[in-house]
């Protein structure tokens, strides 16, 4: 029914770097039987659209260069899934059944321990980049405001410039350095990355002490650097990290192991901590722990638990909460708790917090406004992304962008400041910390100088709230049209930042921009268009076009300006700026996993996917292993790196040698490494009798950087002896019949967080496997269900 | 291992009333096997605590009556659950593969129209119940005011008691009688009905027409009624109730079918509108969209889809809109939408917003009293539930205790007026709509009478926002104590009310006063306890301790309010109480659900459930059909009542007759009833082959009221002939080996919402099968693992 290329191999080991097929006999391959095109047509459609299919085959090999080695029509080999299934076997069970109820008491409390813990940490770790951006860009914004002061009058203003760029590429470039050189993981915003990981995809070194490192350091860098960022992004990866690395009890890369948390050690628990700690980023990043707890489902929970949820609101609630007390402090208002978050988008308190009914329609256009600048933003980031995969792949190269962008942006900073001539009154009550007079008169600033010389979050809130006529249409409207290149140009850069405070600021420029005309088209317009509430509006129209989160970012945005009322407005806005905005290409981060090749599982499978079957869908054949079996047989399989399978179905032979085998368990590379590392062999524990049985401390010790196959010795005598698994598989692993529909699979596999499910037949034996990449394959494009390739990069 | 009873039946037929096992069979039976006990030990500690096991169990007889029908250690059979799971058959397949990428485009988008309804239509309801509600108030009110003021100096005021009297109980015999003789699944709020059915049990006749019209008219009567009851837990219920019949496009009970939305009739569908719907009347309810959706997730949806999650949101918006758009016109305020909600905690906007560090600790302090408050409320309800299902449970009888809980409520409220003496000057912007003078001085009025005289939600607010002053302590404590009592004696009678409100106001009086005594107490007072902010953290605790709900009543009293400082303070208060009051007795609803005895599954297997396996857990022997079963045999099958499946595995013979039966899909006793009805054996077939084949619309015509098969008639001639069910049943059911965990098991059904789940041996034969109740029996106790009974109540 479907044409469908039989693959070789359904998973690779994912060891960080080691190229463990062929590249380009992969690709051979693949070329040979997807017969040139990149897209197969599957179904119904495949006969009737094939002219339409060639020629969107040429579009492809004319508008995008055909060496591009990432690519959003391949889906990538090198990740390997996270088992969110529970390794049931039989030590896992004698263990659990050990456990008495006081014990699960005690793990449950232990768990909320963690996630207060994680809480305590991230926060700490937001006002640390709080506090730090704040003491490092005043000092450099005193610097050149003092250099320009001097040079105002004088003239050389050059130099003024100079001097400026030069700072901001100082920072930038300590920040790309780190980056590009130390840990490449860390560029970013973090939140696709985080995205992934919460979907059951391994990133390789994504929660590691090394990335947290180099991603505080590298978001202090660059918005000292004065690029157009944000640090709220990096907060929800900071506090990824750090839940993986509390909940532990150990560091693998500090090399400490407090011998605590160990029950914790597996993908299950851990994954649902980073849920926790993601949450907490958003919470110290926002001030939004309902919003944090939402993200965090958003993205990652398949199965939502509620005793999960409360401990991920915990620690979201713990987080703000420690961000809070400690700002306080640093504020000089100790104890005042009531303004969270790292950006606070300030009280809106006034009469103009009330709407009507005839402004919703006008919400509504600029959310489709949002939505149409969002999908440009994406669009324009898309093709620079390809750019850069092609062409700036090398670190120096990515540390020179960083550093360029950086001077462009004091550089046209600048230049947007000297040719301004909006000057305003400097009230007694103002609120800008740097106000620069220039070449106003006495008593004035420069309000441009107020958008760009000044940390983003703050600019965001002065748009909100500062009086209606703080800013002149015209400045607002060039530093819209600036700030959303300069923005968009920056997003992908080789440094630590994120994309929410740039988008929040692009749009509360325009959202002010068109408060101040809709008020000045109206006669009595100065009384309902508030200019800082359509600030507002323009933000969450900018954001959600951008990034297309909705529940969670609504309730993160209500959050943030502490004020309910708001609420259906915003959710209006960011529904129309998705759909606006899906209709033409898909969200930022999306994009962003697409252009990696990541395996990512989506919701449900595609709509027209009926047509599939397991039988259609799963990898075959499939290396079985005995339940007794020969260790020759077991390093082999594990050596060979042309499969280099990661879980193995276990089958035991029937009493008479014709009968079929039938499928008793699986078992996971990982187990066997362990196994063959403490040379759990049946020969040997008969003759050694006293021997320590293995117990799943070894398992989890070793959790979870197995070693590889090849750093374990194995003599030529010992690969003769037999292994006995029956202790160490799942001996009830989940399986389908194979003519179960591809929804059917997809939604066992989704809503368990499985990475192996096993395909039988009607005799209960073995004829393939499903995992992450057969179903991520699928998905739907213009012209129908299409089928991704695979590939090793 | 464990000492388990052997059932003979897994599930019943759950047709109302039908007494379909002679119910003193059943009881013999029970009591035979239990051998006197009513809970069984499993596991390690059955031979251990045989004694304490032994002791509890007189315990169990000396502490209640023998005779109780309803129990919290039985576990009815009488309860269905649903398929939340689609019936995967070549129909359905044929159905999914005939359908274009298009299709599924409409269908989408008519989920939204659907949404968009449900939400639109309990928006309406909402309004319309709080409209007629206000009007028939306001004119009991003025005329008992009226009233009074004529007798309080001439002397008399007897008369209006009993005027005042017999006034509430004329509403309220009107609302109990409805109930009670109409529609008995109408009484209380329905919040544990609504939370039953998201779990996936098939409460009857929960969401009919006719209880929405009893529901709707029957809260309106107790709340004119001056009962201690909200009017917003029931459009809870009644949002569900009215998606439950959109989603459908038709009302079976009026006969009336507009053939539309037929993709929905099944289970799978219903239950995601039924979400939105429950998540559409709390938004209407508290104008809180979030908090609703909140709601539905954390009550109902195991698996987390991020498009339900958004047309739920939707219905929500569209909800809460609705009612503001409906109620700011009828308030002569058309088009200001920023007071959302049927109860509206007021703005809190002066500067008492803040609270500091210190105050942390006196918050979690209250949440302390709130959730020891709240147990004891539980705990006399529990006693007057169990109470009232021994000596109320005739219609007549019921419809007298609550004309005289109004009686009294109206008395105990006249008394307390008479005796206060807390006059309270009657500022130029009072927001009293009803003050009372009785025995005040002129200008002045009765304090005690306001807490009374107006609708609870009004009292709430005043307690939230009255200036510092307006409320004497002692007729506050009076006040709490008093409410405490009549609320708790109101919760369980005959009447549609919801138990939010009353909570609400008791809290807030209780809070208030720690509010008051914390300023006298502390020097400087006055300025930071504000008694408004500590009423509404008592309102949060005393509910939080009665519900125990945290994350989505967070939300739901966030919204409320309109302000976000409170987030994490009512978080803590939340928590608190919960801990507190989880530590006596289990929430509100909880009591009720298990009261009931409904199979009721939580979000985990219990803890020490390791021990179970698959094997233990099932019910055996399954009765199974073949693929091609004579007629004869399914029909004697399905009028066998005292096995009574609804689900029946289907297996194929193998070639040889030794051989065993393999499975090969499972069929459901409504899919045999719709095939006995049309016919449809194979001799028909071949002999007719013009005749129609049978469609899924013949199923959609039949859901979900299929007849019983007494009322089939099925021939001696057609008892010999054969039916084909290859056609018609699942063939991929989910099965899982018999040595699997519990746990596993578990998590298999709930999350993937399974109604059936067959056990099979390495062979793929079936030996057994797993339903709800088989999973639901087992619970954590004082003791560890317990076991309910089944019984037929």
């Amino acid at each position: 029914m479907a044409n469908i290329t039989k693959k070789v191999s359904w998973s690779s080991r994912g060891d960080e770097g080691t190229p463990l097929l062929n590249g380009s006999e992969t690709r051979r391959h693949s070329k040979e039987s997807s017969a040139g095109g990149a897209v197969f047509q599957i179904g119904r459609l495949s006969t009737v659209d094939l002219e339409e299919e060639m020629m969107s085959d040429e579009d492809s090999v004319r508008g995008r260069p055909k060496e591009i080695p990432h690519n959003e029509k391949l889906l990538s080999l090198k990740y390997e899934s996270l088992d969110y299934d529970n390794i049931e076997n039989q030590l896992f069970l004698e263990e659990e059944r050990r456990m008495s109820y006081m014990g699960f008491r005690c793990l449950e409390i232990s768990r909320w321990v963690v996630c207060g813990l994680i809480g305590f940490l991230t926060g700490l770790i937001a006002c640390f980049i709080d506090i730090v951006v704040e003491q490092l860009a005043g000092i450099k914004y005193q610097v050149v405001k003092e250099n320009i002061e001097r040079f105002t009058e004088v003239g050389g203003l050059s130099i003024s410039l100079i001097l400026w760029a030069v700072l901001n590429s100082i920072f930038v470039m300590v920040g790309a350095i780190i980056v590009a050189f130390f840990e490449p993981i860390a560029a970013g915003s973090g939140i696709p990355q985080i995205k992934c990981y919460l979907n059951g995809v391994k990133i390789p070194r994504v929660v590691r002490l090394k990335t947290l490192v180099v991603k505080v350091c590298g978001v202090i860098c660059s918005v000292v650097g004065g690029l157009a960022v944000g640090k709220e992004g990096p907060m929800i990866h900071s506090g990824a990290v750090v839940a993986a690395g509390v909940s532990q009890g150990r560091s693998t890369s500090l090399k400490r192991d407090f011998k605590i948390f160990e029950y914790f050690r597996r993908d299950t628990e851990k994954r649902d901590f980073v849920s926790a700690g993601a949450a907490a980023g958003v919470s110290a990043a926002f001030g939004a722990p309902v919003g944090g707890v939402l993200f965090s489902l958003e993205e990652g929970a398949s199965f939502w638990n509620q005793m999960l949820t409360w401990r991920i609101f915990f620690a979201s609630m713990i987080s703000t909460f420690t961000l809070n007390f400690f700002l306080s402090i640093y504020h000089k208002n100790p104890g005042d708790l009531s303004n969270p978050g790292l950006i606070n988008f300030g009280r809106f308190e006034n009469d103009s917090v009330a709407y009507y009914l005839y402004e919703i329609p006008l919400f509504i256009a600029m959310g489709a406004i949002g939505g149409l600048l969002g999908a440009l933003f994406n669009v324009l980031n898309y093709w620079l992304t390809i750019f850069r995969i092609r062409y700036v792949h090398r670190p120096c190269l990515q540390v020179m962008e960083a550093m360029l962008v950086a001077a462009v942006t004091a550089t046209v900073s600048f230049t947007m400041i000297y040719f301004s001539d909006d000057c305003q009154p400097l009230g007694p009550e103002h609120t800008e910390e740097y106000p620069l007079q220039l070449f106003c008169a006495d008593g004035e600033y420069n309000s441009m100088a107020t958008a760009f010389f000044n940390t983003p979050e703050r600019s965001v809130r002065s748009l909100f709230h500062n009086q209606p006529g703080s800013y002149n249409p015209l400045t607002l409207g060039v530093f819209t049209l600036t700030y959303f290149f300069l923005a968009c140009w920056t997003y992908g850069l080789t440094v630590s930042a994120g994309v929410f405070i740039p988008s929040l600021l692009i749009g509360a420029a325009w959202g002010r921009l068109c408060g101040i005309l809709l008020a000045t088209i109206s006669a009595t317009g100065s009384i309902w268009a508030d200019p800082g509430k359509y600030a507002l509006i323009g933000a969450a129209a900018q954001l959600g076009g951008i990034v297309r989160m909705t529940l969670s970012l609504t309730v993160i945005l209500v959050e943030a300006t502490g004020n309910v009322t708001y609420g259906l407005p915003i959710m209006l806005v960011l529904m129309t700026a998705k759909i606006v905005g899906d209709y033409f290409v898909e969200g930022l981060y999306d994009i962003h996993i697409k252009l990696q090749s990541i395996p990512f599982l989506h919701w449900e499978a595609p709509a027209t996917s009926h047509w599939l079957t397991a039988r259609e869908v799963m990898s075959s054949p499939v290396t079985c292993l005995n339940k007794v079996e020969k260790v020759g047989t077991i390093v082999d399989t594990l050596s060979n790196t042309s499969t280099n399978h990661n879980g193995f179905p276990v089958v035991v032979q029937g009493a008479s040698s014709e009968e079929p085998a039938k499928l008793c368990g699986l078992i996971l590379r990982s187990q066997l490494i362990v196994l063959l590392k403490h040379k759990v062999f049946v020969e040997l524990a008969r003759s050694r009798l006293t021997q320590r049985k293995l117990q799943l401390k070894d398992f989890r010790d070793a959790y979870p950087r197995f070693p590889p196959i090849q750093s374990i010795h194995v003599s030529q005598d010992e690969r003769e002896c037999m292994m006995d698994l029956s202790e160490f598989m799942t001996a009830t692993p989940y399986t389908v019949p194979q003519d179960t529909s591809l929804p059917r699979v997809f939604k066992l596999v989704r809503a368990l967080g499985l990475r192996h499910l096993v395909v039988v037949d009607d005799e209960n034996r073995v004829v393939g496997l499903v995992t992450r990449k057969d179903l991520a394959r699928y998905h739907l494009g213009k012209h129908g269900l299409e089928e991704l390739q695979l590939a090793q990069t």
